[in-house]
């Protein structure tokens, strides 16, 4: 493992040598006293008064679902009490193998929450909230949702905002049923899949679920084939929750992996809903992974002149999606902050709302964009 | 210098030697040889049958008109005759110094080209032209319109199609005329200046003319200040020229500098006008160069799975405009095919038309849009 060491915490230098060498079954293990390694991007003790200090899980999946759950109520909690994070993000499908196998045996229902729309407009962010008393209300919750249940109760009790990377999501049964009502009852038979991020508040309430909107259904010859439509459905709405840190708030879009390659969803958050950062929960692989996933994250940044932050899982060789890792922060210039490689990592970056704002003034594309000549794409 | 041995022409490796050590001055001297060092990628003795050979000039720009014409014109007849090009690139404002006192003092008139319309539509692409012959019979063009003059005389002698780069262009009487008539007279003042790209094909006919669109006023503070619309103005149309190599046709998109910030200028070439190629002359600067030419670049040749050149002139410090050099040719995958210094260089790439089919096959992001969900961005 290449460690480079002006990126890592200074004071985990001690433990972090005891993993240098280490395999992931020998650093798994270590698992309770240290999830994993650290990687950080230069951190100020207190923060600036515009700062939010953000965490990105990089770890690593397993076949088994409460392992999975586990592990990431571990790397949540280190991310906040060792290294004062104020915003978790977890990666794509974070509690089941990637794969069109998994989706459908690994799936839960989640809470309904604003339902499916497409008219999510700015002025709604935050409005509406499930309470994480609510939630624990829900009969069987730590059962029937033990994803949901873990998650707020996570966010709640280590008071931080938690981007819950992905989950495969069965949709409710008051869907199926409005759904059979509006296309003819028998027309569709079985549950519908989704690929689902949840987000909750520093008081463990769900203040948003995003369900990805573009599926991931590429073949190229002799390198990957994935047609994540053979078991998923796509979403039909934008998602931007709001992060408040001292004085400042931070509008933050959300999309999934797969949507990354369309600039048009990153135009729509900054322009429509003045987001000043993007979070993808992603799991690109190696085919398209070295060529796009570090490319693609810069482009979405310097285009719209935000954070770009993309949490993948790690590599893990007992499953057969092969996984890119590479978890990244991009700054509002198009910069890469903070990355890693693809064993498993906890990156933890100081990112600042004052860059946004100085970005935006000096290089002031927003402004200049020619209206008169196109539109921006959006019909919300 | 540092060469990259893998992307020279090996029939050239004798003469480069001769410049390896040598200063831009010395260099200079040698021009009536060869112009300059020259870069390639991976060239086929024929190319196959879908390629394109692409020639871009990355001249050194004096405060000499007459230099800089002749330079031109040499290193166009070098693309030609000695590499093959079929496609020949000049940089932006490739006749005079960069910057706002020069754009007045260097500027001249071009024929009147379709107005300046919003309304291009992809069906009226190559249908009109202004053919060599009857450029040739304007009075006094050598004179009053040397670049036209040069440029449809270097297409035609060599029998290339030729992107060439952007002159000061002073606004046609007829169209200050007409402006008056609208807004009212007395309201203007002098002629309006653009910063305009022409394009010729090997007939000699001008078949396209593009005025920037969106104007370089960007202010950096400590680092770069520098407003264009202090005597530039900008153009109001789109601008897609046809380009046939065997069976093969292109259409290709322009842009120029600062307008590769907007990728809505790029998505509408892509998906309104079927480009399967990007050209931008440029000349970016020292302080956002580094940071953004290739990024950029890269970005638009991924997100429009397009092929992306630009061209800028190369560094010259007895001129006060810091420029970043850096030509580059970028795949549809968004990889840099061949890039290069701030140093003269000329830089000779195939491209081919079956590598855009093939990645817009196998990972279909133009089929995937979500259209129900964003309007793509147009107003034509």
């Amino acid at each position: 493992m290449n460690f480079s060491y002006p990126f890592l915490l200074k004071k985990k230098k001690s433990m972090l040598s005891k993993f240098r060498l280490g395999t992931l079954r020998q650093r798994h293990s270590l698992l309770s006293t240290m999830a994993t390694t650290a990687r950080s991007c230069s951190l100020s003790p207190e923060g600036s008064a515009s700062s939010l200090r953000v965490a990105l899980c990089q770890l690593t999946v397993t076949d088994n679902k409460q392992t999975n759950l586990k592990t990431a109520s571990k790397l949540i909690a280190e991310a906040s009490k060792v290294h004062k994070a104020d915003m978790v993000i977890l990666p794509e499908m974070f509690n089941c193998p990637y794969g069109n196998d998994s989706f459908p045996k690994y799936a839960e229902r989640c809470v309904s929450f604003g339902g499916n729309s497409h008219s999510s407009s700015s002025s709604d962010i935050n409005k509406k909230k499930v309470t994480h008393e609510d939630l624990m209300k829900i009969k069987n919750i730590e059962n029937e949702m033990p994803s949901t249940y873990m998650l707020s109760n996570s966010a709640k009790s280590n008071g931080i905002y938690l981007i819950g990377g992905t989950i495969s999501e069965q949709e409710q049964e008051q869907e199926q049923e409005q759904e059979q009502e509006q296309v003819g009852k028998g027309s569709k038979s079985g549950k519908k899949l989704y690929n689902t991020c949840l987000m909750f508040n520093p008081n463990g309430d769900l203040i948003g679920k995003y369900r990805k909107m573009h599926l991931f259904d590429i073949d190229i010859p002799n390198k990957i084939r994935f047609i994540e439509s053979e078991t998923l459905s796509p979403g039909n709405g934008f998602t931007c929750i709001e992060v408040q840190k001292k004085q400042s708030i931070w509008k933050v879009g959300i999309g999934i992996c797969y949507d990354i390659r369309f600039p048009e969803l990153a135009s729509i958050y900054r322009h429509h809903f003045q987001c000043d950062a993007l979070v993808y929960p992603g799991a690109f692989n190696t085919t398209t992974g070295p060529l796009h996933w570090e490319l693609l994250q810069r482009a979405r940044a310097l285009d719209n002149q935000c954070f770009v932050m993309a949490c993948s899982p790690a590599k893990n060789p007992n499953l057969s999606y092969p996984v890119w890792g590479h978890s990244a922060v991009t700054d509002p210039l198009g910069q890469v902050l903070a990355t890693c490689d693809d064993k498993e990592h906890l990156l933890v970056c100081d990112i600042d709302l004052l860059q946004v704002r100085n970005t935006r003034d000096s290089i002031p594309i927003s402004k200049q964009k020619r209206t008169d000549l196109y539109s921006l794409p959006a019909k919300l």
